[in-house]
């Protein structure tokens, strides 16, 4: 499989990223573009939902994981993967390790969630806890590397990765002609990247703007003050939206989104009960984020052809945010 | 759009199924059918999940009713239509009456959920309140005719209805080939009904087997004793789940189907919650049988290739049975 793998120094171009399609198709589903009367009424638009929740793992995570794994050089890839991470793309990681037969070393905070614990171990990933900072995630990191000789597959900051997420959109762009934006959440910068990608690739037309929680909204700092800004322990119930950019995010997002919009906490938690409820689809708080800011926003979508990237679905059935209030 | 109505007494035949799926084609989602790798290897079968859920109205139901409502001829349409439920043929009658621009007059229980009552109005629905009974919602129902002159659309025993739910089946066929099994729900029978006959008629060697909850098992009862057994007032978590046979599903039923198995409740909650986590989707406990009973009988099932039909998401999310019963 190694010889088809992207060199890691250059950006994906449109012949990249259909090729990333044609190599990750075997394992990643194809997943839907749902529509909805409702929302359509509701905000006076034309929704096409790309239901990256109903993805393998839970995530659109699975896609770059895919790319990433399935193209690694024979030599390397017997050394198994690493990454720290205590969300989707550490269960998309050790699924697509899974599929190739390589093993996945994971380094998760010691606090985090039994259920992504057990999903990460569901799909055979070996666990190293450490303290939930960020310094002793990269320490116990660098320790399993050396360990174990894994390499590293970083969330978000590859070009691998990133071109593995704009499949995504490369998708949803082939089943729905004529959009004219599309919104997707920005943690990392990933999927967003992405994106922005494949929406200059193949619908040039099309305008992509970035869903931030306000209450984390490093990306739009950046964006708004033209330079990085950090992202600083930020509080949100949208925990896959809480990271810094990247060296390799960055700069594509400053130069290709049309613009970055927040929601509050508030209308985060009101669209993912509105999904759950109208489209009978499990979206975690995270992926919820493009139609917070619909709500938050309507008048700058009215009439407009808008694709939604709901980016996924882990999320603990047991603790709802909409009835831990009530409590 | 009158003259291609099918006769109300005829058992429909395979073009009757076919045309039904062009007259509600304009109107009703062809829902996706997913797969789940985690479900595959838990069953060691190969599932391929028909999305109801996913259905415009939250179910099923949206088929047999856009069906009847849009064969009405134009003088009885203008009359509108009415029905008496609490449930999902409620919502699917009054948004296929709104599609076509007529009224819907729905009697529903004076206890009824609050949020089907919302549904209900949300899609233009009239409502008429009645006591819990079914006398009283009966002889409301007459009332309600007398004064408004609509014309009655029967949940499931009706040819135009059972014709329309057959529709599901008819493309679930089409898009998943060869399948051994196919799984419905049983409540009034106009779902598996439909089922037995598109199965019968698309892909004869396909057999069909009914999910029923152990606590209203009057199908079962039936079945086994190969005699009508009437529902009395059952208690299950499977709301839609709770009616007798009617006077045509009954024969069709007893004839076509293959086997009826029942799951406990406790299965039922099981069942929901994992499709919930496992697929990220909202599925309401009636829709999560088929899986609920493949839980319980396995060897059933093994290496089998098997189609479930999800057959609705139609469930309140401030009251979901697993956390219900840790409170």
């Amino acid at each position: 499989m190694n010889e088809i793998a992207i060199p890691l120094n250059h950006l994906p171009n449109a012949e990249d990223i259909q090729r990333v399609r044609r190599i990750i198709a075997p394992y990643a589903h194809q997943t839907p573009v749902l529509t909805s009367q409702t929302f359509d009424q509701m905000l006076g638009a034309s929704l096409f939902f790309k239901c990256e929740n109903l993805q393998k793992g839970g995530a659109f995570k699975f896609r770059g994981a895919t790319h990433a794994v399935m193209t690694l050089p024979e030599a390397d890839a017997a050394r198994g993967v690493c990454t720290h991470s205590s969300g989707n793309h550490a269960q998309a990681l050790a699924l697509a390790a899974s599929m190739r037969g390589i093993e996945a070393h994971i380094v998760m905070p010691d606090n985090a969630p039994r259920i992504k614990v057990e999903a990460v171990k569901g799909y055979g990933g070996q666990i190293t806890f450490c303290k939930p900072t960020l310094q002793d995630r990269e320490a116990t990191l660098q320790k399993v590397m050396e360990r174990t000789g894994a390499v590293e597959i970083h969330p978000y900051n590859d070009y691998r990765i990133i071109a593995g997420q704009a499949t995504a959109c490369a998708e949803l762009l082939e089943t729905t002609r004529k959009l004219d934006i599309i919104i997707a959440p920005v943690g990392g910068g990933g999927l967003l990247s992405g994106t922005i990608l494949s929406a200059r690739y193949f619908s040039p037309g099309t305008k992509v703007i970035a869903a931030e929680p306000l209450q984390a909204n490093d990306a739009w700092k950046s964006f708004t003050q033209k330079q990085f800004v950090p992202s600083e322990n930020p509080v949100t119930i949208a925990d896959g939206l809480r990271t810094s950019l990247g060296s390799l995010t960055y700069p594509i997002i400053m130069d290709g989104v049309e613009d970055i919009l927040t929601a509050t906490e508030e209308t985060i938690v009101k669209a993912m009960k509105l999904i759950w409820e109208r489209m009978k689809i499990v979206v975690e708080p995270s992926g919820v984020l493009p139609l917070a800011i619909m709500l938050e926003n309507p008048d700058r979508f009215r009439g407009k052809r808008v694709g939604l990237i709901l980016s996924g679905g882990n999320t603990d059935l047991d603790h709802l945010p909409w009835l831990e209030k009530k409590r």
